[in-house]
């Protein structure tokens, strides 16, 4: 039985999006979950009441398992991480995510402002021991499986014990939520080889090879992520600090909107290709977990469809059903005696 | 009228693909051009013999402007990049490079091993006064014209005068070579902001924000690199450092074989796709300079096909010409006054 709280004004698409996103979720999720939908609940309520209006029974029927929380205040898109913590206490994040610590409710989900979810997610459910920062592992698609490559935007400068922290929680994250047992743990780098990277790769390379617990398979480089494999077999994750993750990225959420251009000159029509390129859809899989705090928090791509955020619910659902975050706990006081870097 | 040296033994696909493009590049180029063949002349002769053998009029026509310069040694690609400066002094790269270096020759170009070339062109050449690392412009397709990308992976770590070097190299090789009059430099970045970015990238970014001479855009995120273009307008030249840039070039480069791969599926034919993907080749952009070196160092992909060293040569040629290297060395000694970071 999972809790799904839902950030309802968050996205550039809120309210219409979260709430289409949200009945879309329960018509997929088993009876015996629901959804809070956090949000001031004037509008919250009003727009339930729009969609549900015209709605088909069937969707009407999952409305019972949706619980309406008041939350007065909105995070805008440009406020800064700080007014999650701070200037907004009545948020829909704050709210939302006060209810997971206070047992209340079981993961998290927004399409909002990115830097104030992680800040309130830390501030409010906090990191587990022996970490020292969050990231954010996302999916991305290749000619195989989807890759998680973390961290993806959470740290901009990392340390070599970081990236060690981060090969962990992406570990545990690709058994839990993606069900891959003892996944393969890659390291980005500019050659296979040990000695190729910067100082903060090779240095992470050094403790990955002798850590414990971990299927750490190396270094990849850049071409092995879209093909979700190396010369030495398949790759499940795949771990950089967050610039370099951030503006790959970005980096290949623009490919399709390129190839576009590229194909409708030659001739291909644009059904084949819109088929093609589904899987490169980032809505299709959904939000990326913030990774490293005590809970579930989920990170929406800010333009949101709703398929996205029903997708975001689900992946909220799968990592709260998995308990990833007690394994991930259990996992790091399982190696604290390891160096870390 | 410019005289092209070319490494006739670095490549995978040495000495014939060397030789193969040779023989195209001097069908493009004017009659006031030639180019030496660098290699052991027992094998450059041979191969050059077979090639001509059985060859159209038109290409027997050309050879007379090709000369045969003896190199004893080779550079294998897995030689550490030391081995090109003491290791091996007579290597097709050590000998390529110091004609030049001794007025002989106006640009070197090789697909050879890319460290030893690096290494060889900074100990022979030397760096332009003010330079503490050479870099490597690449050109990375977009849905507009090529983008600069650089460093591209000469320096895994960089501070941020380094990459304010990078903006002023970038900025004369999109000028020379590309020939686009006052080319916007953009700093990739998380985000647009100012303020967005790791510690190098915002530094770099105040010291850029009031060079001189610059037509500096601001940041760019990793989006706007196979657009081409950012929000503010078109984008000629996106500098980061080495790590970044390699991880993307070879993300890049991937790109398409998983596009094969997903648009196969969709029922697209193979040659519908490949018109499509030919802008993604990079064997259609030639090799990328070494800049930053006093003089011209082309270094081209080891799996360089005849197309792609007729490429490189037409690139040695054209930034040769251009005196390339001339103006950073002038652009360098007018602005050394100014604060790098």
């Amino acid at each position: 039985m999972a809790r799904i709280a839902l950030d309802v004004m968050g996205g550039d698409l809120a309210p219409t999006a979260t709430i289409a996103g949200a009945l879309l979720a329960l018509q997929e999720l088993g009876p015996e979950h629901s959804i809070q939908l956090i949000g001031r609940a004037d509008v919250v309520r009003a727009e339930l009441d729009a969609q549900l209006a015209g709605a088909e029974p069937g969707v009407r029927a999952v409305a019972g398992r949706l619980t309406v929380v008041d939350a007065a205040e909105v995070i805008e898109m440009t406020d800064k991480p700080s007014v999650a913590i701070r200037g907004k206490p009545h948020s829909s994040m704050a709210v939302g995510l006060r209810l997971q610590a206070e047992g209340q409710s079981d993961a998290f989900v927004s399409a909002g402002n990115t830097g104030a979810q992680m800040a309130a997610t830390t501030f409010i459910l906090r990191l587990h021991e022996g970490l020292t920062r969050p990231a954010i592992g996302t999916l991305f698609p290749s000619a195989r499986v989807p890759v998680v490559v973390l961290d993806s935007g959470a740290n901009v400068d990392c340390s070599a014990a970081e990236l060690v922290q981060f090969a962990r929680l992406g570990a545990v994250y690709a058994e839990d939520v993606l069900g891959r047992p003892n996944p393969a743990i890659a390291l980005l780098s500019v050659g296979e080889e040990a000695e190729k990277g910067n100082a903060a790769v090779k240095e992470a390379h050094r403790t990955l090879a002798s850590a414990s617990g971990l299927n750490f398979i190396g270094n990849v480089e850049g071409r092995d992520v879209p093909m979700g494999a190396c010369d030495r077999g398949p790759v499940d994750v795949v771990v950089c600090d967050g610039f370099v993750g951030n503006v790959l990225l970005k980096f290949y959420e623009s490919v399709p909107k390129l190839l576009f251009g590229l194909l409708a000159r030659s001739g291909v029509s644009r059904e084949q290709l819109a088929g093609a390129l589904q899987g490169l859809d980032y809505a299709s899989h959904g939000g990326a977990p913030l990774l490293g705090v005590k809970g579930v928090s989920i990170i929406c791509h800010g333009k949101s469809s709703p398929v996205a955020i029903k997708n975001g619910i689900l992946v909220g659902h799968r990592t709260a059903e998995s308990r990833m975050s007690e394994h991930i706990g259990q996992r790091l006081a399982a190696t604290a005696g390891e160096a870390t870097a």
